[in-house]
């Protein structure tokens, strides 16, 4: 005889239980919290599995459509959790996971969530949320001093003002993207005489009243994909963003971007914004700010910088420098879940001037009454969780100094793993690092040689085949499990502007060892000699030379 | 002698401490956790206080600008943050706290949301999230059946589809609304013969190639604030939503918005969008959604229905028929923070076409990549949190009919509330739940005998004093702390539409009690009779008549 399985019941009761009772110490998910708690790392390390399954596989366990008519315990479905997503959910705090902007995260972060969690806040308006109001603005302010420090004065008079913002919280960059370029289309088409403005009229009425024959965005070509989507969402269209050639470090070429305003003004074309990326995702380098601020100024246009990335380094008085210019930005878009080790989904946005907002205000009888203080008034979102507190709560415990050791040594790994690199017989270092991210690809000493002596078409065909190993090698070592890095294609100055596949690092996870660099590299030199393909066809290339 | 106050150091060993060891069970943010986790209600209770502080008193707590120069120790932080920021937060989960769409949140919430921030994956794409990305799927799939309908083939064909998205998890129904509409605009103007579709060449090209006269959405009067954003930020422009008279029980009138659809067509003012509304967030009412599809496939436009609030009502069988219809619409807006009982910042957009996204979707060369089964390259936020865990577990260990006893406890105890408010000789029902929302008034029987007498200059006058003695009554019940309810205007058809201040009550909390509600009522009561001016002046104006 066996035990018939227990079986959970929708009753008011049970309902009512789960409303009020706390989960037991030893329970499953007790269990699990406990671990967690007492060591993250372990759990993750103990629970995620190295070898993933492929992708479509893992879809055979989430295909059903149906909502459940029969209710789980809370252990079973913890099982059931575990099992089919804890174990193949993606190990981002791990230090070999190097290939995107994730981390481990400090561990007061996990408990203090849990409080924000249970808190479950509104910010969009006082009455739900109220001391997270003025805490959110405080935080607000100080990443504003950090990015434009303006004197004490300007925050007594601005900070806690209910017709203005200093900036917003939002879910990322992209949004801080969009609400940074919606102020400045707003701004740029204001109510002016028998217009009442783009908010309320539109932007078809804002352009012919105006008389600008069309409405651009400049940025590098290396600008982030948010933008483009930025100008779509806003009416503005893709093709409006027009990509400025970098030089060979990656950076806007000013040069360049003088001439396109110079032209776009004679054709009465309006250059919407300028945009500065302070850390461009794909390799790191930051764009003449200042320089670009000069030529913002020269045509009277807004200039953006977006920071998401980046922005970060402002907290290291060693490499702030690097940002120079960025207090001349109109508005600064830096993600809290990058570089400043909050977890995902914390985004911000800062405004040079704290009334530009009022661009972009909205009231409504029920809540963001005139006058009030609530937040919703000035953002993008509606309702959002306390997630400031997180930002604050690390501002304090960490403070400057700390973060700034944090940048400082993710910038100092990034130099030694280029280091490395360079004097690594099998490897190219494509872009150095400026900020603690750095490409480069698998390329035998024989074959970097090769690519200096042959013409643009061989040149060509080999960089194919090194794209295709390093392909072969990026795919390999994520599904071996060990260590991650990721792949992108860009440019290279030095191949005529061809782009060239290339693995990516970033290197903002504290744990990360040089160990841990060592042993990428080492995998890596494994992995390109179990290619039967492309490592035979190059060495054949440099017999034919 | 005192012993010195020990400081934090930054120090590298210290922030190494911050990021591999555990917060000890008996350090003070130990001991929050602890108490969260045994009991989160209690914790509520005893750490926020009733009586509260002004805001402006509390903003003194977070003015300085500055980032600390030196680091806290999590205990003294935490010592700080229980203080100045819990003490003065809102207790969203307590039952007397009915003024807005919060609510006590299930227990096993608060763990696993700590598993999530654990986890921290980024669902913008696979490389970061892995078997988060099919969950996700499947969790919008189910909500998409729940809303749609459609059979396990339609679902098995697109759940898992990279080309294609069933809806999107966004951070609330703002951004769901946005996104919504941003697909209505993309989708009507499209690539076409030269013309390259707006995602493209923008609004400016796109009417004059379609040769629309203008552009605008249709929706009642009682539509959320979040759609006049929407046409703001999509370049539409506020002006453009217009809003349709609302009936005697605050549903959008059909034949006026037939012929507002007929008048336009006539000027080839093209519809973008209807949009219908699933609860009000005023009063709690439900569109005539069925109606609203046919007409607005009369006029071939978009029909997008905003649920944000009343879409959980679809996970009861008893209820759901009050959005008959709503799966004739292109897209809803659901939010699972409000009434399906996740924390704050998880709203959803579905989309009946799985294929309507394409004219939003966006790549990029390091992730996006055409062909992938990122979900980033369908949704208007980038990074994201892997917080569809939450909305999957709930589906499962609260189940649909479990969700059903919470939708249908509200709706009753809103119509219990309603009840004993109308047999209360000193209130004034004014609108009566359709879901678990109502308003009403304090107004003494006499008052409202009164009204019905005299002339349309004296029933304003006498809504004014009431309006004034609501709004003195719901401070000072917020301020004495025990219980909130939130106030608004809204227009009221029995006094010729007059707009009169009314208490607002969403009864969503499932621990919310009718001993709650009567004591609420008593309380108000009570409060009444505080009021030095506005009782006497009434009852002055019934002895004057």
């Amino acid at each position: 005889m066996t035990t018939p399985k227990r079986t959970a019941q929708a009753t008011p009761e049970a309902l009512h239980r789960i409303f009020t009772l706390a989960e037991k110490p030893h329970s499953t998910l007790g269990r699990i919290e406990k671990e967690i708690s007492q060591n993250l790392i372990g759990f993750l390390n103990n629970h995620i599995v190295a070898n993933k399954n492929a992708l479509t596989d893992i879809e055979q366990d989430f295909v059903c459509p149906r909502i459940p008519e029969q209710p789980e315990f809370v252990s079973d479905h913890m099982h059931h959790l575990l099992d089919k997503l804890v174990s193949q959910s993606v190990h981002t705090a791990s230090p070999t996971f190097i290939g995107h902007m994730t981390s481990a995260l400090p561990a007061f972060i996990l408990p203090l969530s849990k409080l924000m969690v249970g808190l479950n806040q509104n910010l969009v308006k006082v009455e739900t949320s109220k001391a997270f109001t003025p805490l959110e603005r405080q935080v607000v302010g100080m990443m504003h001093n950090l990015v434009y420090q303006k004197d004490e004065r300007f925050y007594q008079d601005w900070m806690h003002s209910a017709e203005h913002s200093l900036g917003a919280f939002c879910s990322g960059g992209t949004v801080a993207n969009i609400t940074a370029l919606w102020v400045a289309r707003n701004n740029l088409f204001k109510a002016n005489g028998n217009f009442q403005g783009i908010s309320r009229t539109g932007l078809f009425s804002a352009l012919q009243h105006y008389g600008y024959q069309g409405l651009v965005i400049l940025v590098s070509e290396r600008g982030h994909y948010s933008l483009r989507k930025s100008a779509d969402i806003l009416g503005i269209g893709q093709d409006s963003v027009i990509a400025i050639e970098t030089d060979e470090n990656n950076k806007i070429n000013c040069q360049k971007l003088q001439l396109k305003c110079e032209e776009l003004q004679k054709q009465n074309i309006k250059v919407l914004a300028i945009v500065g990326i302070a850390g461009t995702t794909e390799t790191g380098n930051v764009d003449p700010l200042d320089k670009m601020a000069d030529i913002a100024k020269q045509y009277d246009c807004y200039f953006h910088v977006d920071a998401a990335w980046g922005g970060a380094t402002l907290l290291s008085n060693k490499h702030r420098h690097i940002l120079a210019g960025i207090d001349r930005a109109d508005s600064v878009t830096i993600d809290a879940h990058k570089q400043m080790y909050v977890p995902m989904g914390v985004g911000m946005v800062l405004f040079k001037d704290p009334s530009l907002v009022s661009d972009i205000a909205h009231h409504a009888e029920y809540i963001l009454r005139k006058g009030s203080k609530d937040l919703g008034s000035h953002t993008l979102e509606g309702s959002r969780s306390g997630v400031a507190m997180l930002v604050y709560s690390s501002l304090h415990i960490i403070s400057r100094p700390g973060y700034e050791m944090l940048i400082n040594q993710a910038i100092e790994k990034a130099e030694y793993f280029a280091s490395i690199i360079h004097l690594h017989d099998d490897f190219e270092l494509i872009t150095k690092p400026e900020l603690c991210l750095l490409t480069y690809r698998y390329a035998p000493k024989l074959i970097q040689d090769l690519l200096l002596q042959v013409d643009d078409k061989q040149q060509s065909k080999i960089n194919t085949i090194l794209g295709e190993l390093t392909q072969f090698i990026q795919k390999r070592q994520r599904e071996n499990g060990h260590s991650f890095v990721s792949r992108t294609r860009i440019q290279v100055a030095r191949y005529n502007g061809e782009k060239v596949i290339v693995f990516r690092v970033v290197l903002a996870n504290p744990l990360t060892s040089r160990a841990n660099l060592r042993d990428i590299l080492a995998e890596q030199s494994l992995l390109a000699q179990e290619s039967e393909v492309f490592l035979p066809k190059l060495f054949d290339l440099v017999k034919d030379n």
